[in-house]
Parts: structure tokens; C-alpha cells; sequence
């Protein structure tokens, strides 16, 4: 498939327009003061649902022609896909069966049935959530909301990079390096597609938790990696056996590479969010964060942005992560 | 004293263009349809130093004349107005000198020293603060910033209603009630004023933590009432012993009421600003947002604004509070 072009991006910011949340940058004189240059932080997390997750969905399920979309949508996800897609639903007043693991935090499972969804749910033992999503979409004519493989989700991941770049234009900066959260890739190269063509002199990199470093590796390699079995990290929203295949080969393209960060600095980035900018994060929602704070990207003299992509996160684990790193 | 006029709303608004954050507006899809109308919260504890203050503050400065404005500034505190000065003070380079409890949580000490302020500690018991502060304006030739009963203070504060009816205009919508904690009266006299010439039709209620509703009570009395001695609340923001001359005179004038409400109130909010705003905010920032999910406020089928005003809080007592409300 094609990838999305900056028309595409533009028409779903466009579709965005009084439905999701424009998230401010915020930044902070005392942190900026300590790394020795001006830290942009992109706060997605303050995005409808919690997460980017909300733009990639309603773009997707508003380019449904009106009869199909009719029917409803299926999609399978742990989160912050539920939620978005969930609430996408709602708001195009259709119905939408989500596949959750079992084993899922209730709070996500409530959440998305508060939306109004259908949640399905599946072992992760024995049950593949592809195979019962795609069986669910032939059964009941449901149309398949991918997490981030399609043009449509990515297109609509990307209005967050044109928002950034329509929000750094005014205050007058000109952007060094955007770090961005990566799971599954379509943040990223939403945004990367959007900064090509708004910020070309930008850098863009993508950034993993240990352990689940696809993308750092398969950019090096040329080639798509997998994780290895039984890898770790308390970043659920990003651990994903490998990129995805349109994202990959976009994201080879614009991306001028990536990094990953240990669980560690993540959750001392948390703990900042809290103190200097008042925003909740979730620990796959503040790797891009943890990069800068933890020194290993040097921002000195320099003007960068990072993603905050979420903050949908257990109030027991957050409060773990406080007590730590107070 | 004169109370500010609209104009010099408008000017301060000016003076902070690229200074202050321009807070969002939040909103939650399933907050809205438990309440069954739509509840826009004015996330100023996303603003430089963590609350309003700075607002008040940078404006304040500004408009001192350069020569004595030189010389420095002094102010009295015990949270957000001592980070808020400090913070102004250093975007102008100008030294100040803030005058702390000696039992001040150790971070907001920290932090005011961290944006470069003097602090100079006293003893609750035995030393008045106002008493300190005088005597170091007058030793060293500062400026003495006060934290709410002052025309310029109350301007700048006032931005915030400025900003949100703003906001409101680009949504589309008409406020019924904007609801706005309320210690000294500054934040709620500066927006009462914004709203009077923005939008006449919006009632502007003051909320106060229960056992400090001397605001409430003044307003029914018409005249300005003391808490008694020995009241508690969580909410140390605003737990102040009356409202202000200046304050009072605009909010007597202006406001439709005022109503109290109790500290788990305002705790279960600080738990709903976590899980669906993402927003950490601290007790005093949470107690207008408490009034509208605790139901002492109807917001059926209307359009009701709070002003979260504050988000520096103790990770400790904010850990103890989602543990409660999870």
C-alpha cells in the first residue's frame, strides 16, 4: 500500500478540527535551565482518550464511506487503540467491537465500555487477536481499525507533527530534533512525513524502550527485526514484536534514526512530568522524554521537541514510580 | 485603590504574549455524559511554575518603573505566588528576595531558590510575614509584590478569564457559569471582570474549601467576614484568614455567589483530573472542578467552565489521595 502523502495528513487534520484536543507545547524555565537548552514538550497525553491514539481512529473511521461504516468496526488492542477507536465510534455514533486481552487493566476494559464499545475478550495464550478481529470483521461486516499499519491511521498520527510544527512557527523557533515515542511506528512516521515536508532541516528520531528496540535495530539493518521472545518493559503501549511494514518503509526514508532508553530513565521522566510540567504519563508516553532528561541527547544550545504520547496509566504503578524518584 | 479596569486586562494579556503559557481547554467524552452536559476545564496548572500566579506576578513587574524595578522585588509566600515572583523575576534579571515559612514543603523552597530567588525563612509562630516583607522593602529599596490585593496582580491574574472566553469564542459555545477557587479573591476578581465585559451573561461563582468559606460568607453578609481561627483544610493554597479589600470590592460587585465544598470532594476530583485529564493538580487547583463532579453544581444540558488553577503538590499526599479514589 501506498503510503500517506502530506495531502492526506492535512485532510485529517482537517477532520480533526473540533474534535480532538490541539495539546499544548509546554516547557519549563527550570528544566531548560538544566539541560542548557529549550525543550519543547509536545503534551499528547492531554489528547481525547488519553493518547495520539483518538487522531489516527476518527481519521480512519471518517474515510469509511458512510454506507460500510455504517455497520461498525473491530479493533483489537490492549489500550490506547481500544479507547481511541471507541471513542472515534461514538462520535460517527456507530458501533465498535473491541478484542482485549483478558488479562488487560479493568481500567482500560471499563474505559472502552464506557465509550459505548463492545469489548471481546481473548486469551493472549492461545487465541491470535488478528485472527479473531479479521474473523469478527467477516462475520458481522465490521470494517478492521488497524493499530498502525494504514496509510488512513498514520495520515491521521501525523496532524500531531503538523500541530507541532504550526505551534513552534508561533513562537518563532525553528525545531533541531522532534523525539518520538515508537511501538508499532505510526507516530513517528506520521510525524516524520508531516516534518519533511514542514521542517525538513528537523531531524526526527524515533525512540524504544530496551528490549524492544525493532526499529533502532531494523534501521541500522535496512531491514524489518524482530524483538526477541520474552523481552521486557513496563511500556506496554510499546512493546510490539516489530515495525510494521508501510510505517517501516517510511520511517527507513525520513528517519535520521533512533534510540532506546532503559525502564529506569523512563520513570525518572515521569516523575519530572509530574513536578516541572503537571502532566501524567504513561511510561510508553514518556521514552521521548526519558531521551533528553536522562543526557542521552545532548540539547545544548539547542531547540527540541518531544512527543508525550500518553498518560493512560495504573494509579498503583504511578504512584510506585513518584515514591522512587522523589 | 482603583480596581483595574478591562484595559488593563488587555494590557497584561499583552505583556505576557510569549511569556506565559496560553493553558488549553480540557474535555472528556465520558466525564461530559456522566454529567450530562459540558464541562470545560481551564487548565492553568499547566502554566509556568504550576499555577496562576506567575500571571500576577510577571505582570506586576513589569509595570514597575525600570530604575526601581532594578533594585529587585520582594514577596511573601508559602507556595505558588513565592515560584510565581521568583520565576517573573528572572525572566525581567532582576534580583528577589521571598519570604518562606520556615516549614514550607522543602520542594517549592527549592524551587524558589532554583529560579534564583533569595529566600529568607521566618517562623509562623512568632514573625508576621507582612511585617518581614515590609521591613525588607523598605532596607533594601524593593518592590513588594503582593499576592492578591493589588489592581496590577488582579489584572494579570484576570488574563486567564481573558484567555478562556477567548477559547470559548473559538469553540463556539456561550458559558452559563465559570466556576474559580477562590483564597485571596485575586484569580476569581480578575476573571469576574474579564467575563463582565466578555460575556455579561456568564455567572461567575467563587469556590472555596469548606471551613475558609469566608469569601462565601462575606458575600452574604456584604461585608468582608474572617474564617474562624483554628479552621483545617488540605487545600493550603487557599486557606487565608479573609478576602482582600480590593478583591472583595470587585467580587461583591460581580459574582453570583460562591459555595464551599468539602476536602474529599476536592480530593475525589484531584483522582478524576488523573485518570481523565491527565492533569495533576493539587488540592487548592481542584476545588471548582470539585464543586461541578460532587453535583453541588448541576451542569445538565449547560455549559460550565472551572479553572483549575494550581498543580504543585506533595507526591506523597498525592499518592495517598489516588490510593483513595482508585
Amino acid at each position: 500500500m501506498q503510503p500517506p502523502q502530506i495531502e492526506d495528513l492535512r485532510d485529517a487534520a482537517n477532520r480533526l478540527v473540533g474534535r480532538a484536543q490541539r495539546t499544548p507545547i509546554l516547557e519549563s524555565p527550570l528544566v531548560n535551565q538544566q539541560l542548557g537548552g529549550r525543550l519543547l514538550v509536545k503534551a499528547e497525553a492531554l489528547q481525547i482518550t488519553g493518547s495520539f491514539k483518538f487522531r489516527g481512529a476518527y481519521t480512519k473511521i471518517s474515510r469509511i464511506d458512510p454506507e460500510t461504516r455504517q455497520r461498525g468496526v473491530v479493533a483489537y488492542s490492549s489500550g490506547n487503540h481500544a479507547q481511541g477507536v471507541a471513542a472515534a465510534a461514538r462520535f460517527h455514533r456507530i458501533p465498535a467491537v473491541i478484542v482485549m486481552p483478558r488479562d488487560a487493566p479493568r481500567i482500560k476494559i471499563d474505559n472502552t465500555r464506557n465509550y459505548g464499545a463492545e469489548v471481546v475478550l481473548y486469551d493472549t495464550h492461545d487465541q491470535s487477536r488478528e485472527e479473531l478481529g479479521e474473523c469478527l470483521a467477516y462475520e458481522r461486516g465490521l470494517t478492521l481499525v488497524k493499530p498502525y499499519d494504514d496509510p488512513e491511521i498514520i495520515a491521521g498520527q501525523g496532524t500531531t507533527g503538523l500541530e507541532l510544527m504550526s505551534q513552534a512557527r508561533e513562537l518563532g523557533v525553528t525545531l533541531d530534533t522532534l523525539l518520538c515515542p515508537c511501538g508499532g511506528g505510526g507516530l513517528v512516521a506520521g510525524c516524520a512525513l508531516a516534518l519533511a515536508h514542514e521542517s525538513p532541516s528537523t531531524q526526527v528520531l524515533a525512540v524504544e524502550p530496551e528490549g524492544f528496540d525493532d526499529t533502532v535495530r531494523s534501521l541500522a539493518a535496512g531491514m524489518r527485526l524482530s524483538n526477541a521472545p520474552g523481552a521486557r518493559s513496563f511500556c506496554d503501549a510499546l512493546a510490539l514484536p516489530r515495525p510494521g511494514e508501510i510505517t517501516f518503509g517510511i520511517n527507513k526514508r525520513l528517519l535520521a534514526g533512533g534510540l532506546a532508553v532503559p525502564d529506569s530513565a523512563t520513570a525518572a521522566a515521569m516523575a519530572i512530568a509530574f513536578h516541572h510540567f503537571k502532566l501524567v504519563l504513561e511510561p510508553g508516553g514518556a521514552v521521548a522524554l526519558a531521551a533528553v532528561l536522562s543526557g542521552r541527547i545532548d540539547i545544548q544550545g539547542k531547540t527540541v521537541a518531544v512527543i508525550c504520547s500518553g498518560g493512560n496509566v495504573d494509579p498503583d504503578l504511578y504512584c510506585r514510580i513518584l515514591e522512587q524518584h522523589s
